[in-house]
């Protein structure tokens, strides 16, 4: 029997899937056990890998199954036996290839070449605190990424085709007036907090060795509903991160700070969310869209959601920090549940992003916005960077750096061609607090379940809002399908609010 | 400038060389990190990969480059431009490209069915104890490496295509003789071995833990000249393997028995050995045959070399054994040097190959061979497999297994196909010890050197006489280069006998 134009195309797309967890596969191996003399043919292994990749996803074969299906031109579905998940990935199989046919190899190249020097350059710079030698490696990136969005194509702003590649159909211009409403109540919130005494954690520094922390971490997986050494794994990395390689392969990395456990025990909460994401999406759709996270902005949501929403949440500490005063009794045994919470949800204005708290981190990403989004668009000058940062840096937070590496220079992104990016991390943090006001709706109980330890349900909710759907909706029309509405910055700054004028005792 | 046909080659060999280490990095994840529930997709990651080298291998674009340097049907050169190196790499591209173009796609598919349902098969035989339900499907292993051996071509005896699959230009009608020559004295050696008293060795089991073995083995790595972390490492699986993805990843494996620190100690040795064959290879050349190693036996030449030659001598521990009884003090600083040494070196007929001593273990291979030999020509059929090694083990060690699991069920080789390949573990002893007794001439003083912990000298021996050599010579050509003369096993009887009769004080 011939094979339907869908079955070829789930062929092919397996392919495609298969050579990409590949891939996954060389680049968790080159952050965790990879000897380190091993970087040059790892890279030619990683750049073969994405090659074929790229070939496999604009091959001949895919491009007339997938046009026999679906009109390439118009989008219009040309099958009328496609139930209505295959219809979903054909439109996103659509999207996906008419991105990777409009960016030509010779483009591609000169790309990769372009970002790995700046990225290099990027890492001398930093350290050296030395902007002006790295000014001029961005502005070949940026122009770069200015040719990226007319390749691409965009209709209104050249920015939207960047955003577009990390969180499909989102726009510069949805996303200016969100984040201004987003920043004036942190701002204000912040403001609120700085007038308070601050809150102690100094307590949590204490040396506690690399097995005990690992241990901890692995009791916290268990419980977040995976199962460690048949579908996932733990090690370590110098910078945490997920890899989903197949919903049955998901590594996730932490990195241990010896004398501070709550590093290591945030970065696995984070990571662990990404990874339950993975593990959710539904299998049997294997080298389809529909087994792929919708958006990084989702997917950031997920990590978030545990990281923060759950991982800082008094019910959640109710249950482990008993566990973990017995696992490390140095020197959680003579903390108190209270100081200990408090603790952990400290507010401090600081310089580094990756170290900000809940209140604090997306004035961090709203910075880099104003920045690449003007520099996209011309009105920022790459040499104007720095001084542009410190002014917005001390306008958001009231600090600003002394030094471009802990400023403008502090993140590896830009030099990555990474434009378009940070975005999704605000995005995440919105879409979690829109989900979780939801969530707490369904189960006003939750914190009772939570305390006794039951994260159970969480998993399963999150499963079958999010996970079980994987490139179903687009990221707006899950968000509507979950929330009834448009994602908007209030239920974030409710819960912001909410959370943090009780921590410092803010009259309401 | 256009490139020379050679270049072209060796880019487009870079490219096959480059898919194969991708695959033996997700071969080394299934072995040592990858979460259990992922082998279905690690199967099919491997099997993808597989078909991209095979691709690559025979490639329009790799043949037409080839037959402009090398007549394909004669293996006459054509391009009197190319350096001696070049000429040997050219005729080795060849002898490998027309092994690939003789098997079809079809015929691939086929065997990798067959042998995935035949070990699987294995699998359960073995743990049943059940010769007659493999049988069937060993039948259908050994018809297809029948035919194998006819699209391969041969011009004596069909084994010849097999065995030179692992050991190029070997051939049946070398080896009968050898190991008939091999067997008498070895099994004379053992008779008189049995008549004296057995050596003491249960001493050697006690219990050690996991960090305590690696940490011993680690250092042993490091004086044979590893740069851990750096160009190699040593991770944990169920059987120790040594993969060399590239001269500068080299990975390599032990196993841990809880109660006996040896067995990590000597499968370390052995995987050194592959590791420093693999490290020493010439990385300029790498995407060439020179950047390979020249066969099954002389890679197995280079582990038996550490494990055996060196790793069970007297003056080797004269270095290491005051290590160990400071590393593990129980058991072993209540034990002797000589009764430690006597206890490493204890010969026991036994049933399992992969725990035989020096003594004992050619003549489990040769049992191996004679089978495989029997069953390709036709004079030997597999329901008569079972009793035929039954009557071997008794005729060579004068024991025979009361069960087929620790009889001819034993080893899992067959059910992959792998006919023509145990004589490559013999040809390994055989040529390490030929190599052996020129180094021996060459460094009349190298056990003193030895013993005070100097290795370096034997790396650089072995990297100046073999490694750097990669596939220029055959290993015919490597053996006469070496040591004046063809392959024997006189160096080989010649050592065992001095080192055996001593141990076991039997008249000279």
């Amino acid at each position: 029997m011939k094979k339907s134009p869908y079955d070829s195309m789930l062929e092919l797309g397996k392919t495609s899937s298969l050579l990409s967890s590949v891939q996954s596969l060389a680049e968790w191996d080159l952050e965790t056990y990879m000897p380190k003399d091993a970087i040059d043919v790892r890279s030619a292994q990683i750049e073969l890998l994405a090659n074929l990749v790229h070939k496999s996803k604009t091959s001949k074969a895919f491009a007339k199954a997938l046009n026999t299906v679906i009109d390439l031109k118009t989008g219009e579905i040309n099958d009328d036996k496609l139930s209505p998940p295959q219809i979903a990935a054909v439109r996103e199989w659509r999207r996906d290839y008419l991105k990777c046919v409009k960016l030509p190899a010779s483009f591609i190249k000169q790309y990769a070449r372009t970002v790995s020097t700046a990225s290099h350059a990027w890492k001398t710079a930093k350290s050296h605190n030395d902007f002006k030698s790295f000014a001029p490696h961005l502005d070949k990136v940026v122009s770069l990424c200015r040719k990226k969005a007319d390749l691409l194509g965009f209709k209104d702003h050249p920015y939207d085709a960047l955003l577009d590649l990390y969180e499909p159909e989102m726009k510069a211009s949805y996303l200016t007036p969100l984040f201004e409403q987003l920043k004036l109540p942190l701002k204000q919130l912040l403001k609120e907090i700085k007038s308070k005494p601050a809150i102690k954690d100094d307590f949590l520094y204490y040396h506690c060795p690399k097995h005990k922390q690992m241990d901890f971490c692995e009791k916290i997986l268990q419980k977040m509903g995976f199962h460690q050494g048949e579908t996932s794994r733990l090690d370590l990395s110098a910078h945490p991160f997920c890899t989903g390689m197949h919903p049955k392969d998901t590594r996730m990395t932490t990195l241990i700070h010896p004398d501070n456990i709550t590093f290591a025990i945030f970065a696995v909460l984070h990571e662990g969310g990404h990874g339950l994401y993975s593990q959710g999406l539904p299998v049997e759709h294997y080298g389809s869209p529909l087994c792929e996270s919708v958006s990084l902005g989702i997917d950031e949501s997920q990590s978030r959601w545990w990281e923060t929403l759950i991982g800082q949440s008094d019910p959640f500490w109710r249950y482990f920090f008993p566990i973990l005063q017995h696992h490390v009794p140095d020197p959680y045994a003579h903390i108190t549940f209270e100081n200990f919470y408090r603790a952990i949800n400290s507010v401090k204005p600081g310089l580094i992003r990756i170290e900000a708290d809940e209140v604090t981190y997306n004035l961090h990403i709203i910075v880099r916005f104003e920045i690449e989004k003007g520099l996209i668009e011309g009105s920022l000058k790459t040499k104007d960077i720095p001084s542009f940062w410190n002014e917005k840096m001390r306008d958001n937070l009231g600090i600003a750096p002394q030094f471009d590496g802990e400023g403008c220079l502090q993140d590896i992104h830009w030099s990555l061609g990474y434009i378009g990016y940070f975005p999704t991390y605000t995005l995440g943090n919105l879409y979690a607090a829109q989900f979780f006001s939801v969530f707490a709706n369904t189960f006003p109980n939750w914190q009772e379940k939570v305390a006794q330890g039951d994260l159970a349900f969480i998993k399963e909710w999150l499963h079958q809002n999010i996970h079980q759907h994987g490139r179903r909706y687009t990221p707006q029309e899950l968000c509507k399908r979950i929330s009834g509405k448009e994602l908007s910055e209030k239920p974030f700054i409710e819960y912001l609010v909410k959370k943090y004028k009780a921590l410092y005792d803010i009259t309401l």
